[in-house]
């Protein structure tokens, strides 16, 4: 029942992966353990650069003989105008005071050649230090590349919210295509449809996209524990991807800000908001996103808001104040717990197999 | 697999409960097919008058002998003004020209006094005419209500969006709670929280909820076969409570209009509306919906909204013409079929049993 074409394909012992959460969470300690628990770890390197890259992943060989991977961020074109980011600063200032941050109105904006030249660089270390497995957020590399990492036999993972954007994945050629359900904490994947139309339930999202491709299907979004997992398979997924559920783990590099508040939390108290990054997002509803609510359309797009809300989230981060930080979260945070990727793969294994054995 | 407290309590076979959709879409034969394939059917007794609501469950007793609901919409205080009706009706006016409907400036705005009786009229019905199920939806009736019902032996069902409400009905003492996930079609149950924050995906709505309440779990939204079914089990539920599957269904009463633009949407097509009624619910996106967008927080509540919006609604069902028609739909359209209920019960069963014995 957890050995499939998806097991197979990644040479792993149970179908769950580390959700790639990007920002200094996926220490190498997390990555490796998860590997080392028969999952699939992985590396968020959306944010690295390539020198922390191939340091990560030197790192985790250390620690693991096991299969583990990393994720990165598909560059695509943005616009920005300088009164966008005059009247973004205009927003943030104010919180900026409340920090004891210098205000500001100018601001080094990132280039398109420059991001894309990151992400060429980290995708040849990939390659050069043979990743098993990458996968990738906000959108699918050229054929190229594609063409190239199947050479160097890296299975290739890409992410989806609706069908037609599984469908993409499944015709460049990835192997395996995540699922992400409205549910799911963090940085929504969309990348062909808008946000909103993107917003589909996994109850829905999963047994649609089955229907419609033949790649295995790994489902993300609120899985917690061994409920999620045999849910996620009845629905026709091959596996699921969890990052919450890691998040809170003691081995993760989440603040323990960030940790408390997810702990904490209840179902209904998660919110998209774009105002963090210029992309829509799920995180636990704080100040921040309560006081930016109303001008959600008027900021630029990613990753100049990035940019812009990086000395906010660092401030807030260093304060141990909560109420300016990104605190993304699924929408699952009652089943959230403090424990050890060895026990929480532990729980699902056995909680899974519970299940089967009742229904 | 499929026998447990909740069958046990509706004396079912199987544990699938019609959702009791309002607004002529549940005929006494659907209702009655339902019932009579293993399954609980259910009225939609929302919209019915007192005379209507007897009448219905008269003309179903005499085309099942197996146990059948009904459900009715708990009333709410509302407010209205003037301007506010003079100001949703300047809205309405130019889709009333489209459809050759003369413009209007006042309305006979309901009661809630007569909205109040409706209700205490109908429980009286519901108890002369010992309908053995009785469901609830925006709300939970007062304890006296809830005592009778329960002396006449009625079972209760109780609808929620969150976990807080969820406890709220198990507080009430209502016997089996329906938990409605973001995926849902149709009217939103939520009557504690507020939309946005209830809008949670049955991935994580399901476990929440049943790790906080005593009583019996149905999930609704999104579940549409076998799967779903076995998926809702896994994750804790008891059964489920399936609508847009029984909507498409021959025996349906509902507009071929609708059956057919559910039978032609995709998965990323619906989106919630409070246009229609006053109340937020799912629905396929048409040009209502988007000229409406930008003037959902303007217009009155439910049931005013509702009121003003009825000669549309019916103007642009009698002229065929799916624009300015209320298409309720959850988020899994791709999986909607034209069959009997017989044959959708049968099918749902069998792909149970068949995911039981694979996984």
């Amino acid at each position: 029942m957890l050995n499939n074409k998806m097991t197979e394909l990644l040479k792993v012992k149970y179908p769950i992966i580390q959700a790639p959460m990007a920002g200094g969470i996926t220490t190498s300690t997390l990555v490796a353990e998860v590997s080392n628990s028969g999952g699939l770890g992985m590396i968020g390197a959306g944010y690295l650069t390539p020198v922390q890259t191939r340091e990560q992943i030197k790192e985790i060989k250390q620690l693991t003989s096991h299969p583990f991977g990393i994720n990165l961020f598909v560059p695509k074109e943005f616009m920005v105008t300088e009164k966008e980011v005059h009247s973004a600063n205009q927003f943030l200032n104010p919180i900026r005071q409340q920090l004891n941050l210098q205000e500001k109105d100018s601001f080094e904006i990132p280039r398109f050649n420059d991001v894309f030249e990151t992400f060429m660089e980290q995708i040849k270390i990939v390659m050069e230090e043979k990743v098993p497995v990458c996968s990738f957020t906000f959108g699918i590399p050229s054929k190229e590349v594609i063409a190239e990492l199947k050479q160097s036999n890296i299975i290739l993972i890409g992410t989806a919210t609706t069908v037609r954007e599984a469908v993409e994945n499944e015709k460049a050629g990835i192997d395996i295509v995540v699922v992400q359900g409205s549910e799911a904490g963090g940085h929504r994947g969309s990348f062909i449809d808008e946000y909103q139309q993107s917003l589909v339930g996994l109850m829905s999202l999963i047994p649609q996209v089955v229907d419609t491709v033949n790649i295995p299907v790994v489902a993300a979004g609120g899985i917690m524990d061994g409920r999620g997992l045999m849910a996620s398979i009845c629905l026709g997924a091959k596996g699921v991807q969890m990052g919450t559920a890691f998040l809170t783990c003691v081995e993760s590099g989440a603040h323990k800000v960030h940790k408390e508040a997810i702990l904490n939390a209840n179902e209904d108290q998660t919110d998209l908001t774009r105002s963090f990054s210029g992309k829509w997002a799920r995180g636990i509803k704080n100040k921040f996103i309560i006081e930016m609510q109303d001008k959600e359309n008027l900021l630029p797009d990613y990753p100049v808001q990035n940019t812009l809300t990086q000395d906010i989230r660092k401030a807030s981060s260093t304060q141990n104040n909560q109420d300016f930080m990104s605190l993304w979260s699924g929408q699952s945070p009652r089943l959230a717990k403090s424990q050890t990727v060895k026990s929480l793969i532990k729980n699902i294994i056995e909680e899974a197999k519970n299940i089967n054995s009742y229904i």
